[in-house]
């Protein structure tokens, strides 16, 4: 049974303001819920239809039902159960290895994609400018299908943060050089820009390396790839080796 | 001015199967109507707000206030015109070259990023399985970016299609040797499965090549790749040489 404070509250969490007040991110569905508590993320409390979990202490446990579900989910067919979990303090961005930073990146399908493909590719650290949708935005928290618990996702000016690196940083441009013909290393940074712009001109005069996917229809005019496409294109170039 | 019996038509090309009666399908946004018209495909109608666009037949052209565009949309922010477009006659499957098959893809989001990087990978033909989502549901059409213009979408028997192919067929499982170390031919056929099974029992006894994307992670927890990102990373492999 759901009390009308805890409506509330869990509606409150599909905005940002609210999850920062309470430091709470939910996620839903069997699997991305037992992701998370698999993974050493604490939880706040779980919101489930009976049969589901075991071992969750009677003070995290609620049963509710689907109809209860469906008035705090933010998925459009509900999925047996909704939990809270704490966000925990942000990790330090990496000064090392290989790293992913992302400039302005507005869709949380795209954010929980390059988790998702950060996790595949082994990279620890994934940077993001301020104007970056929010790793706990529940689409994003979906989106990235448990792989949120294993990358580290920092905020930060990233202009500084790139002003500041030791490591060659990488941006996609059109006219950069192909990839499939430079040396890539194993240490750096690769920057991907915002969906309709690209790369915002303060970021670009950062890139000590100008790189491009290239293109291989008649026609040429396809449109630029989404950033979610190209991030699996270039990580996948940057770890063939 | 949107009379009701347009209103009426044009909900109900949400749906296949008025879709399949009325032969037209829909596309919203300046950037994709425009890309469509320049492309071949025949308008049927076009509705807009005014100042969009020049050069339309009058016959072809209403002009219309936002909020009737938002009662016949299927966007959740209506993007100043729609216009109906002709459902042309379906391609034949060619039989060289490179081709991409789809084994039940139902997301609309990955149909139309695969789409587009068809586009971008010079892939003229996309097979898909009679269950993959339909090519002209609106969400599908709105993903593609325009690029359904360049690319030859086919509904068939996915069995029968891959039997009766010369080409050698290309499935990935996780026990594929990885692609990074294969020699990958110009020609055949890639087959990507669906979203929560893979690729189907059927169909993967008539893959001739098994490959794999190798993961880089430490915790070798993650989950598989999304199969448009998959897509993404195989296509450039491919191509690369």
């Amino acid at each position: 049974m759901l009390s009308k404070s805890q409506i509330k509250l869990i509606t409150g969490l599909h905005q940002k303001k609210y999850r920062k007040e309470h430091k709470l991110f939910f996620a839903e569905g069997i699997k991305v819920v037992q992701e998370l508590l698999n993974s050493g993320f604490t939880l706040h409390h779980l919101y489930t239809e009976p049969g589901y979990f075991n071992n969750i202490p009677h003070a995290k446990y609620t049963e509710v039902t689907e109809a209860e579900l469906k008035k705090v989910s933010a998925l459009t067919t509900v999925q047996h159960c909704l939990a809270l979990f704490e966000i925990p303090e942000e990790p330090i961005a990496a000064a090392t290895g290989l790293i992913v930073a992302l400039d302005d990146v507005r869709d949380p399908g795209n954010l929980g994609t390059i988790i998702r493909l950060c996790d595949w590719f082994g990279i620890e650290t994934l940077v993001c400018s301020e104007q970056c949708v929010d790793v706990y935005n529940p689409k994003v928290v979906q989106a990235t299908m448990g792989s949120i618990s294993r990358v580290n996702v920092v905020y930060t000016d990233l202009v500084k943060y790139l002003a500041d690196t030791a490591l060659p940083v990488f941006g996609t441009f059109m006219d950069g050089d192909t990839i499939y013909k430079e040396t890539l290393p194993a240490e750096g940074v690769i920057v991907l820009g915002n969906e309709a712009n690209g790369i915002s001109e303060a970021v670009e005069k950062l890139c000590t390396r100008r790189i491009a996917i290239p293109r291989f229809g008649n026609l040429q005019q396809t449109e630029s790839l989404n950033v979610a496409t190209a991030a699996a294109i270039i990580l996948s170039e940057f770890r063939r080796g």
